[in-house]
């Protein structure tokens, strides 16, 4: 059996990760279940899996946790007992699918206590990829990536050497505004923003694809991850996310890896590796598909893109400030409280006034985050 | 340096292989290269490309070959040469471009002396798979892939296991008559069916991918190139050739390999195999490309690809005996002897009325040609 444990159950890669492997029952072990808020579904999360240990990061919480379980399960709380599951050397994978920056640390936990992560926190590589890799070589553990996109770069680059490489060609859908009059987009609700034409998604996630930010963050995903240099990423339009992303080779061949917008596959892939396992999924049925097609991205509506090519090439701390910037400012854009527009400016400002270090470490991370708390603090006064 | 001969040099295939070893002139080198009748091509190819041993299958044509080129290169005349060529275990690399079943035996010459083949001539594997297969597990020697679709497979197999394959996609243009009104089929002159929609082509495989027989016979190919059972192997029409091939795994994931149509790609592939190297090949604008489409393949349109799936299940002679078949008809057809649709006819009336055996040896197959070769002899009449 194959032990994993779940950082993020109750969210929506969570979810559909225990979904995956309720089919792999008979393969998978689920040791550990951490939420954040949604003590609800992490009950019955319990007692529909049986996991030895949950958490929950809001003590708060704790209480109806234990009142409503029974004493098989051990009951964890508060952010310190994630780490601490996020490091146990008890699983052989961990599986993050916590959102935004706080996954950064578990992430880190983990491949440093030699234990394999299947990666959907992308903010981990966003705000950390330079020390993550550097972790990953010394333990030997390794990530592995769940986005749909840079699993499709995985996949294409199975028996591939990353030096015959010409490019990287991430596919994005351009979420809900691809065809929406720029002039308009000062107008856009939250309700309009979380409603993506292609993939059901978490709400966090919903906005970084309608901003475009969450395709920005995903080239600097591939940049860590793949080891390759930025110019050679490009992203491209493909509206029917049925083209999960691309791989161009020396000799002018590309390979792609496709099928349904459905997150089950990346998230099987990532749990099963090296193996490819039976799933459930309906047979992909092409000649029902309707027409794929491509564009270019516009930098004038996606001017997220832009910034995170911007923070790339300054490198440094320039990718951790957008990326703990967007977690607040989407936030604040879901309370009503900032334009959809001003999600980009605020993420651009901070990355314009932050105090740059070219070479960050954890704490360094930690201190660039409480100066953004405090930056939106004195902003929203 | 790596050396390589080639069959088949004065063809469409042969010419672009000779184009990309321009481009690797520092690590091949091109030990000998035949041709059919193209005697003004090959003495050109000749002064070109400096072959050490050239061979011109009619030996008419030998005088002029001799009268044109100096004494530095060995010339060769007749099939028996070329037999001779194909089974040189001075090559690393025999580049297969013969059009036709005679492509069969040399394809089986260089297996047998433990050369690896490039296997442009399908009809090699349609008529002898299973003989081939045998052979080259005996010597070791390999079978590469040089179709498209089927170099396109292998390729998004690299890494993966054939287990874990749940269906191999093969993409097809449909030709120049997908849209065209079945009743007109009989209509459609030489000229209208050379035209082939997206691929630049010899004048068989362009009259094959017109009647989709091309694509019967990639079935076949592909049933012996991949050791898969043809009922996971599905054909989908796809207008625009730009994925080339696909492959759908168990865990619901499928790889793509696609590009311009453009034959380089596949060559160079198999010429460089296992390694990949620089090809001086535009980088693909996926911006300026229209839109991707796909269908199912009418099977009254092109009934030759449920020819193809029956003889597949029947087995023994039945593949060979089609291609036979087939190679007459359309030289038939391009000497407007016969019409569109009487290719087809023909080929089902040879797949029905041959004399079939279970496990033809090479001989059975060479004598089931002259079967055929009388058959038509006797239409003709």
């Amino acid at each position: 059996m194959k032990k994993v444990g779940i950082l993020g159950s109750t969210g929506s890669i969570g979810v559909n990760t225990l979904n995956v492997l309720e089919n792999l029952y008979d393969i998978f072990e689920v040791k550990y279940l951490t939420a954040n808020v949604n003590v609800d579904l992490l009950i019955n999360q319990s007692l529909k899996y049986n996991p030895e240990i949950i958490c929950i990061a809001d003590d708060r919480l704790y209480k109806k946790l234990k009142n409503n379980l029974n004493t098989k399960v051990e009951i964890l709380c508060g952010r310190e007992a994630l780490l601490y599951l996020a490091g146990s050397k008890s699983v052989d994978l961990c599986f993050n699918a916590l959102v935004g920056g706080s996954g950064m640390e578990p992430t880190i936990k983990a491949l440093e206590s030699g234990v394999d992560v299947a990666l959907s926190n992308k903010e981990s590589m966003v705000m950390a990829g330079d020390i993550i890799n550097k972790i990953s070589k010394s333990t030997g553990a390794k990530v592995f990536p769940v986005d749909s996109e840079h699993s499709a770069i995985w996949q294409c680059l199975m028996g591939e050497d990353i030096k015959n490489v010409n490019r990287l060609i991430l596919t994005g859908s351009g979420g809900p505004f691809r065809q929406k009059d720029l002039s308009d987009f000062k107008l856009i609700t939250v309700e309009q923003a979380l409603n993506h034409p292609t993939w059901k998604m978490g709400k966090k996630i919903s906005i970084d694809s309608a901003t475009m930010m969450n395709k920005g963050f995903e080239l600097i995903e591939a940049f860590w991850l793949f080891d390759i240099n930025y110019e050679k990423i490009d992203i491209v339009l493909h509206p029917q996310s049925i083209i999960h992303s691309m791989v161009e080779f020396i000799d002018g061949s590309i390979k792609s890896q496709m099928g349904n917008p459905d997150m089950k596959i990346p998230i099987q892939f990532a749990l099963t590796y090296p193996k490819r396992l039976n799933s459930d999924l309906e047979k992909f049925d092409f000649t029902s598909l309707s027409d794929l097609t491509f564009e270019a991205p516009s930098m004038e509506k996606y001017p997220s893109i832009k910034l995170a090519y911007s923070a790339l090439k300054k490198a440094g701390t320039s990718c951790a400030a957008i990326n703990l910037s967007n977690d607040i400012a989407v936030e604040l854009f879901l309370m009503n409280k900032i334009s959809f527009n001003e999600i980009y400016e605020l993420n651009n400002k901070v990355f314009e006034l932050h105090k740059w270090l070219k070479n960050p470490s954890i704490s360094d991370i930690v201190e660039l985050e409480k100066w953004i708390n405090d930056f939106y603090k004195t902003l929203i006064k």
